[in-house]
């Protein structure tokens, strides 16, 4: 049987403001959980600041190690948006305010009634031979050139950018989960059983969690969690029913949970 | 005057957990939010898996383009922790389980009457040359090696280590911030005379940040959060008061925020 064929994203977050410890990020999360199904796994983040250097440098090192790039931030109006220019100077194509962006804004702001400054056309400055990407919730769009797609840092307007990026996807083998919960136990109740299975499993990812949680009456609750993961439907069963007799022998109740949990 | 020291960190998140959307981090925001104080800015983070070469990569990146980098997660007794092993491939040098290290994760299970089994020793594995991180939640120590700090990736145990972190560290100019909030106004409403205002206070960093509330009655609420950042308090202070005039100017009522939020 062939190998499946394993297609790779590199997610690009940019902006200050979530080095600064100002915002944590949710977008991470977000493209990660989209892209799972579609067969495409994140292989790597990085997240720098709204510097044209930084952000031409890391685009570069993603888009030459990935089949695919996501960026998040750095489109928008203001002085500090220089994504879209920072984009073009990696790929070494030039950039300015195109006709079909325009023509997009112009039509959004005029439904509006919204003043069309100069700040707001800047948004529609895209690099040569570069598509748009639909903006559904402020108009402006996103772009794609190449294997790179440049989209908006707001979440809300992110996650609708995703929805015009993923008919242009072509996936591979979809990576499924199996979640076994072991509430009580720790890791090292676990860790030279789950050392065995994943040897003997190479065609499955082992992963061990561990978790606490403060419960309402104050008393603390710990426990690990187990992540299998794999292409393969029947090798991952196995793994989960042989996760499941790992926590039993531990003297542990196994919870399976819910599989869409990666 | 003397130009004020700029010292930076990286911040390497490693887990398979954080790139396939299983967890979302929370850790980059609380090392930012904790080192801005001391004057240390985070200059990239990067996340990577559970892979060796990965982690030895991007850790060398960091560790030769940051003052400081700070690591998270791998370090517990299950086979895919393999941070300390990565760390020291990185720097060049051996790695076993070390005495000193050993002698601290015995005392703490001998306390809770917990199995020191083999898997929990592998937590003693300390590379050549490294001082060791107090772990004040579960025991097992994080290590000091040169310019990195290597923490645990579950976000109590991580911030119980930081305590042992800051006495280590030498800060630079803090850099303080000034958040001017613009509810109702967009930022392209804004962005004229921000531009303008940046140009002219280069020792001042102006972001600009839409955001959009859903309001308890659902209606959307939205506005643009602006924010000043320098590690000169007068220059930050009168580009305050000129973000002030900026809103009001647009027709907008700006309301100042917590200095905290960076």
């Amino acid at each position: 049987m062939a190998k499946p064929k394993r297609v790779t994203a590199g997610v690009l977050l940019i902006g200050d403001e979530l080095l600064s410890g100002r915002t944590r990020d949710v977008n991470l999360q977000e493209i990660a959980t989209f892209l799972a199904p579609l067969g495409i796994a994140v292989a790597e983040a990085r997240i720098v600041s709204d510097e044209a250097d930084r952000i031409v440098m890391a685009l570069n090192a993603l888009r030459t190690s990935c089949t695919y790039v996501f960026t998040t931030g750095g489109i928008g109006p203001t002085h500090d948006d220089i994504t879209a220019d920072a984009v073009a100077a990696a790929f070494g194509v030039s950039i300015d305010v195109r006709d079909d962006a325009l023509a997009v804004i112009e039509d959004w702001y005029s439904r509006s009634k919204t003043p069309l400054t100069e700040s707001r056309k800047r948004m529609a400055r895209i690099p040569d031979g570069a598509s748009l990407v639909t903006n559904p919730v402020t108009g402006a769009p996103g772009f794609q050139i190449g294997n790179v797609f440049v989209m908006a840092g707001v979440p809300k307007i992110m996650r609708g950018m995703l929805e015009d990026v993923a008919h242009r996807l072509e996936g591979g083998a979809v990576t499924h989960a199996i979640t076994v919960s072991a509430g009580g136990l720790r890791e090292g109740d676990l860790a030279e059983a789950l050392r065995t299975l994943q040897a003997g499993t190479l065609e499955v990812s082992i992963g061990s969690y561990p978790f606490f949680i403060e419960t309402r009456d104050g008393a603390p609750r710990r426990g690990t969690n187990l992540v299998a993961r794999s292409t393969d439907q029947g090798a991952l069963n196995s793994a989960g029913e042989a996760l499941m007799q790992i926590v039993r022998d531990a003297g542990g109740e196994p919870v399976l949970e819910d599989g869409a949990k990666r």
